[in-house]
């Protein structure tokens, strides 16, 4: 019942066999590796796009930062949802990759951008020239920080707004399977047809050990963003290991059944809490984040009995009254089992 | 009748005729000029800071951005008003000098900074260790952008807030005469005594060519000041023609004298605003800065007469209805005459 | 026959049977994996240095850069060989993450610094105050970028004129173990002992996937590097897959193991180079690099024969008169066998 | 007899007048003013270059970072003489602005490039892909820093290597008025007809206070350079102030004839030394700047009767050996005059 975090769960057991597969004899180093060559090629063929620039790195919030530094000026500012992880989660990455860019944040429930006040906040911006940031680029996040899942309609939404100042659209996928499941859109669907330009392609929450593509769907800005990537040393020499990774990713739709499975937990995980009257959900249960509030007293006999989870806020803690209500976010994966939800109710029920 | 703002307006005689006078022969370059050792006597005395380290640079941002980086590490956050100089008049210049911090914006009335959201802001950052930017610097500004001012004893209470948190605090004080005369504090008062560490010493906006001071009063940091100025470019070769216009500022009170008369032009403009029935004040008339809405006939009526100043918001214009109101941002600077005043006041009142 | 880098090998099974171990249920993230504080345990053990800050990275390029942008200001000068790899194989990496730093370069045969150079340099350095950058920081290599290796006196002797400047000192040990089993040495005379400040203990090119371990001997920066590594993205949230490779690289010795091999290997290549009549060493063979030259008709029937290595210059080639003498690095690694060596040396010299 | 450098020499009095003139009244600020809008037709006249870019700041290392930076990426190298102003006496502040470019240095006699080496170094510069910073720029100084002039044809020369990579080129014209009358040049013919895309047009060594135009001969990258003028810091409020100086400058010719004079008085300069039998030049006097070489005890005597400079090595000093060999930079500004020569000759020839 470790509901902390989807990087806390394990790498699917097929992953692990394509990198013993891929771990025979030498192999060419810093992405000549003939896997690279198929991932590529599986990408392209999903996201219908013959054309896009496909990369490999090893965390999000190098995904996300490249992505941004390659699309965004210095003197640029990226709009962005308040609670981004762009924001909030990285330690000022786009900044550092950017060469100091400005993050202009933007409100909307459930971590959603309102388009309202995306389009405020550009038509306000930069009126008196030099002097301000200039308009840069916007970043959208689905799944979002707080579970819940665009449309490829709100997506296309904003985009068309960005589109209005001519601004690149970046989208923050970390969990973009749980999204696509969420929403049965197909991969262009919710990417380049709907405006985005970039795509930070999750799949280490979702199942891998740490991988994550980039796909610039039109490819004039590849080169840089090869230079960007090593300079920041996201170049691996045994780059073998992460196209092994994401060639099994990818075999057999193993990325969308895992998003499936997790996604499939947080929904019975949500249904089991409607059931519990004095517990509520804090945001829309869409893939599988599940935000909901209960008595602390609720929380305390599921940690007493196994459970782990971070509350909200995160420096809030079972310290105090027992009825007091307490947030929590609970990650489901793609390991999580109906027993391990069964168990959790049963606990937070007693 | 050119209310603009402070920094179209011209360099008082005194300053003329000091660099006339700086420039007989030769001096040695980069600082070195002995004016400029007056210059830091004065300062220091004016202060009563005997270690203080003073800089001179050209511009505010210049002196703001210096002081920041200085102060503040690349991941660190700069506490500061969402209406603050650094944040929406600096093209980013705190991010590049910085290395890519990120500035907190925070609420309060007419630019001034309100301490409860500073509190809750520090006390809600980073809890989560390494993932957030780290609690950086605190940016206080006076006269704050609305033309309100900040007492001692408030900048010591956000100061004392800063502390809570060990951090640095900094003032940007374009108008730093300004609010000094508003308020008869000493300059000691108003920076070291109240927890400032860190100060842009205002002069071009008032009566000078080019020249703001950095006084630091701890001179720790002096040398990486030294080099971050030399870094950024900002090292005057030929500076003793920084040095003469500072000496001639500080000479018999000069600054303090025409930041009095900017300040008693404000107020009459202030006050003859006061009787007219559909003009208001948007903000505190404290000092030199006067905002104001009425209807747009009324501005007509100016600009026909040969006024000039912006509007509030900027990219306002005249084009409309000629009874809504509209804002206007009113500056007054050292040689602004109670003619001019009256005359404007005139021109609305037709 | 593949001497084109030991970054082309594969990882040891024993790696792989540790990835596979490390992927039961779930854990902690972000490095607070329980095999890591057992990682840092042992590598405090290993350099006899019980405060020795310790992380894990992805690459070797991200342990200099950090390494250094932790250590050197952005106006300080890293001096370090024209051939080291900081220089001319990371893309401007220690310009990115140190916010521009300079590289001064020093002469010396084989890649080894040349002390009477770094003295002179540093002699001679920044006689003129801020105008110059400022003396920084000393990068050594070893084993060098061209098969050498630095004796712990030579180190030590490197250091000790960094230190009549108060620099610190980082070694890039990309091949750290050759070095060692090269030299005999013990881990702690070969960093601290010698006045080594950080130390890039590479993994990669040693048998591992993708670790690299930086080890700060002083603690006192530990937290900076924290963040920097976040910032720049190399914080890995499946940690445990980084702790658990360099768990299985540091049991039973197989670090050295593997190193031994490697070495073993470029011994028995140089030993057989040696009894070719046109063919010589261009540097010592001290570890596993083998610098060689001989005639083009050799290099051309080794290729025949299915050998893979790169020429010396990178960009000759082939193509040319058979007679004329051409440079070739061939690079042994862990799982180079005699076979391998054997069948070479019958390809060049029939 | 002060020869320590140009920068140390005042303002032409009718600089002064144009700046007393300039501080009538209100004027628009950041570069709005009428003045400006003269100056860059002027310059726009006096270079035969319709559509170009002129913009003002306040040194040479801003005029030159900015250039540098607008031109060339980040990963991107800057080919420049070991000797350039740019790499030894600006605290990396091309480091800085690019975002961590890197500066490769290039021989060549008397500062000035040889173009045998820069061809060397662009042919042999990243022949393996993304592993190296990539060839970005070529930066020449004229005058170099030891005071000889290139030719229109040597820079034509050089340009035409950088053109082969389709490299951008900077000329640090610091001294540019100096080349040019030491050339018979035209603005034109020794900058764009020569192949140079981008100029620090130097005004501050040669009889202004502070003031250099960058002048951009293909206006694409205007708008960059305003952002990146904006966000170092270097766009002044009180523009008219820069304006005016540089119209002075320009009025009547009163920079070539400033240069002119200059450099006569270099000239007598050395001729005077050539009757010195114990003394010699060090390199070329092309220009206003004359190295040279005699007996300590020689530079005694001056010192003692008043004169300044630089001794070669910059931190060599009067104690020694009266009759070694000691060398000295002796600069001559647009206020040298005969007697000041024909003195200091008398002084050394005692």
């Amino acid at each position: 019942m470790n509901f902390a975090s989807d990087n806390a769960s394990p790498a699917h057991p097929k992953v692990m066999d394509a990198l013993q597969k891929a771990n025979e004899g030498f192999a060419p180093s810093y992405g000549a590796d003939p896997i690279m060559g198929e991932v590529r090629d599986c990408i392209r063929e999903i996201f219908e796009a013959p054309e896009a620039a496909v990369y490999l790195v090893s965390t999000g919030s190098t995904a996300n930062a490249l992505s941004l530094a390659t699309f965004c000026p210095p003197w640029g500012a990226v709009y962005c949802h308040e609670h981004a992880h762009i924001e909030v989660d990285e330690c000022g990455a786009p900044e550092f990759y950017t060469g100091g860019s400005k993050l202009v944040l933007l409100d909307g429930n459930h971590a959603k951008i309102d388009p309202a006040d995306l389009n405020a906040k550009l038509q306000g911006a930069a009126p008196v020239g030099v002097h301000n940031v200039q308009r840069g680029m916007v970043s959208i996040t689905n799944v979002t920080e707080f579970g819940a899942v665009y449309t490829v309609a709100e997506i296309a939404g904003l985009a068309a707004i960005a589109k209005d100042w001519d601004l690149p659209v970046h989208l923050d996928g970390a969990r973009f399977a749980n999204a696509l499941v969420a929403t049965n859109a197909s991969p262009a669907e919710m990417t380049w047809k709907a405006g985005v330009d970039v795509l930070s392609f999750g799949g280490t929450k979702n199942g891998l050990m740490a991988v994550e593509a980039v796909v610039i769907f039109d490819p004039a800005k590849a080169w840089e963003f090869e230079l960007r990537r090593k300079r920041g040393g996201h170049l691996f020499s045994k780059h073998r290991f992460l196209s092994a990774q994401m060639q099994a990713y990818l075999q057999d739709d193993l990325w969308l059944t895992m998003a499936r499975d997790a996604n499939a937990a947080g929904k019975r995980l949500a249904e089991g809490l409607a059931g519990i009257p004095d517990a509520s959900l804090m945001h829309p249960a869409d893939a599988n984040m599940i935000f909901a509030q209960m008595p602390r007293g609720r929380h305390q006999a599921a940690f007493d009995g196994g459970a782990t989870y971070y509350f909200m806020p995160m420096n809030a803690t079972l310290d105090g009254p027992p009825e007091d209500q307490l947030g929590a976010r609970l990650v489901c994966s793609w390991c999580t089992t109906p027993e391990d939800i069964d168990r959790y109710l049963e606990l937070i029920s007693g």
